[in-house]
């Protein structure tokens, strides 16, 4: 069955909004119209309103390019962070995810994407200036390298690599080993390898 | 992982509104809005503007009730349409469902819902007395009951039927038999036994 008998303009503009979205289909996009439909009128708004504000309002932190509400981000205004550390990842749901740790209390440079030849994605189109700029400033002591272990994150790595081991700031990755709580038998052999030349003096763990 | 340190307050909004859609979590909202994010403006702009119209300039057709962008939708203004016959559907899908079909030539009556006990739903929550009303004024002359074969829209058909059995409109229902394609052993047996009972001299569906 096909859908093209909207009834009304409308909905049927409001359906092609919705459909672009990734993964959601004509019949899905219909499914969340009507929904709305069925809503207060004023909650319709005010997610309309929410839109409008993601496209107007919002703006990347000139310091770190992570997605802000003003011209620097709370963390990077913050002065309780400790701004010589500066960790390096992909994009904004891998800062979400360390500052879920609650373990780090350094800043981030938000790379926006890694480089991928096979997506046209290359250096210049990551922060990758930027983050020089940074580093020339003096005030980056250290930076830790948050990339995806795929191949593009490998080759983003080694290239960053490459344009900062000449500069006095200091190069970490972060650890790999078997995660906790996974048992020693279905970690991969390249994980467990990794932990085993990484081990760590048993007094630091505790 | 929880997904609580939202760097962004407009970020957060966004996320939240699009989780309130009903089978979208928390992640998935905030995928669609990174997304967002990466489009031009106007383009969410122009989804912003979307839902700001589907909740402000959406009106209901004050004949059949189906959405419409006027106070008269489409359908029921059109002079093509046979207006004696009403096709009595539950929701606005259905009424798409039938335009599909290229075959039905009529009008509508949208009741909005289908008669539910569990859910809370009676013949008041229905148009039901706007139904009563185009049927008294006299130009219908034929109620064709449209709704689904589950016990509610059973419940339902029987509820308007006892409301019109005594007024001079005649009420007829959708034709159940095996569908067109599908094998005959497959076809449960409810279905194939209707089918039979209502069967049809052969010529009528040259």
């Amino acid at each position: 069955m096909n859908w093209d008998s909207y009834p009304s303009q409308i909905l049927e503009n409001a359906v092609r909004e919705f459909s672009k979205l990734p993964g959601v289909g004509k019949k899905t996009a219909l499914r969340l119209v009507l929904f709305l439909l069925k809503q207060e009128k004023n909650d319709v708004l005010s997610f309309a309103e929410s839109l409008r504000s993601l496209s107007e309002d919002i703006v990347y932190c000139k310091s770190c390019h992570n997605i802000s509400d003003s011209e620097l981000c709370d963390i990077c205004a913050s002065p309780k962070r400790d701004h010589s550390t500066v960790c390096v990842v992909e994009n904004i749901k891998d800062v979400m995810a360390i500052e879920n740790t609650q373990q780090y209390f350094g800043v981030y440079h938000v790379l926006g994407g890694i480089i991928s030849p096979m997506d046209g994605i290359g250096p210049d189109d990551l922060t990758v200036k930027p983050l020089q700029s940074r580093v020339k400033l003096g005030l980056a002591k250290e930076l830790i390298f948050a990339l995806p272990t795929t191949m593009e994150g490998d080759t983003t790595n080694f290239y960053l690599y490459r344009k900062f081991k000449d500069s006095d700031v200091k190069i970490t990755t972060l650890a790999r080993g078997v995660a906790i709580g996974d048992e020693l038998e279905y970690a991969d052999e390249l994980t467990l390898g990794r932990s085993l030349i990484n081990r760590l003096p048993f007094e630091t763990t505790l």
